[in-house]
């Protein structure tokens, strides 16, 4: 087996690759000055043909760019020979197009999957999806790897899960808030929005726990804007929460997201490795290699 | 038959669809915060069940997202139930990574092509593509349209036939300027380079023709960083050319290509709308539209 990624994601792909026991080796790149992209395998020093090979990409930012890429990648380890081809992509771009919100919408995330599927991926993984669903609406294994054992690690040593509780910012994040909390043995809850009738401003509020000097953990697949964690954040703060910490998968933080997130109270911002951040403190290569070895 | 395009690249599209006495429908568009691309078929105005339909794109700049939108848009189409689709991308982006120049390459124009004949492309118009040959190399019906005459008939009324000389930049571009040649019933020729054997430059020169006292019309497929152009007016210049006329059909423009051509001679610049450039004098909407009325 080799693991095989582009120069900027050799660390991720380079951890994944050591716990894979396989060798690690980066695609000569370069851009074009007209913006095209150049992939070629360095031949000269390893022979793909007849091998298991893990390609591993990450879908963000330059979500396009990085897609056409990894298709480059697929079609020529393909023409070379390999056996079979996973495909990592730890986030998965477009995920949240993942159904016909209005009629005449394309499906984006499907369309992704579809070529990965046309151009021979025999087992896709990426991490955290938004939906899972979508995943068995392809003909090719396609895997959704959850990272709760490394966010509860990571937990262990910052808080005590007396004083914890683990908050989903919605209803759909609760099973995420649970997997965690069980792992943590602590309490666990979703945030529940209510419209203020005089004023229409929304607000939330956790369900059922009292997060009045306690920690609060809110955990999530995507932080995009930030705005969600920005009012959970602010919301428990009024509440009397301690200290909030915001853990994410996959940190896209566009536009102002990190400084409306801290402005609200969020005490500390967490992300994984799927998408390096400031706040990368969680690997997702265990899961990721774990699943690969049980293939 | 119904012609589908971004509003973004509605002149071009419009110009086809009149041609074809078709309707032309422009996507909904959006650009997400982080980057994603939305496309929705606005199934309100329009039915596409059991039609023809072609999808017009252009893929410059930002090749690869331009790229991932036409994916999106013929995946789309393809699940709204059409019957056939053609996909008219007058610039390829990639046409020049048309094969393994070095052991390891991708080929990418051929994964571009064949992630369009998998998505479900009945037939691929593209125009004056750099090689023609990799168009046999996918299973789709893939052609390449020539703008000779429309080259031609914008040189009709600029210049005298008998003061005129066609150059190809190279001997690989001698059919396209012996094509717009006849057409006009003018001379032609090409530029050979030579290599000074003291000094190392390298300098061009028509192979055979004199230049003297007449103008210069080069022709090419592709203007990128208007080095070879900037080369070839400089030593017709020098040779005593009159006018020096730049005729591509796919505009670039890298970095400081129009400066760097009208610094060494050029006095105009001739483009195609396969781009949209300031220097956009011709259309390839009659030639694609002539080739899809004979499908």
């Amino acid at each position: 087996m080799i693991v095989l990624s582009l120069s900027e994601f050799r660390n991720l792909a380079g951890k994944i690759a050591s716990l894979l026991e396989a060798e690690h080796v980066v695609f000569e790149y370069k851009l074009f000055p007209d913006g095209e992209s150049y992939i070629r395998l360095p031949v000269e020093k390893v022979n793909v043909e007849g091998q298991d090979v893990v390609l591993v990409q990450s879908l963000y930012p330059q979500q396009d760019k990085r897609l056409v890429e990894l298709f480059f990648m697929l079609d020529l380890v393909k023409r070379l020979g390999v056996s079979r081809v996973i495909v990592v992509a730890p986030y998965l771009a477009y995920s949240r197009q993942d159904k016909e919100f209005r009629p005449g919408e394309n499906i984006s995330v499907l369309t992704v999957l579809k070529i990965l599927e046309k151009l021979g991926t025999d087992i896709f993984l990426t991490v955290d999806i938004h939906k899972e669903d979508v995943l068995k609406e392809v003909s090719m294994k396609a895997l959704n790897v959850h990272i709760h054992e490394e966010v509860a690690s990571f937990l262990r040593g910052k808080v005590l899960p007396s004083e914890t509780v683990i908050l989903g910012p919605d209803k759909g994040a609760l099973g995420r808030a649970k997997s965690v909390a069980s792992l943590l043995g602590c309490e666990y809850d979703y945030l529940e929005k209510s419209r203020d009738r005089i004023t229409g401003e929304i607000a939330v509020k956790p369900k059922e726990l009292n997060v009045a000097d306690r920690n609060v953990v809110i955990v999530d697949d995507i932080i995009s804007t930030g705005g969600t964690i920005a009012l959970a954040a602010k919301s428990v703060k009024e509440l009397g929460a301690k200290r909030v910490i915001a853990i994410c998968t996959h940190g896209l933080f566009v536009r102002n997201a990190v400084g409306r997130m801290i402005s609200s109270g969020v005490d500390e911002i967490v992300t994984s490795d799927s998408i390096l951040t400031p706040y990368t403190k969680i690997s997702v290569a265990k899961p990721v290699a774990q699943t690969i070895k049980q293939l």
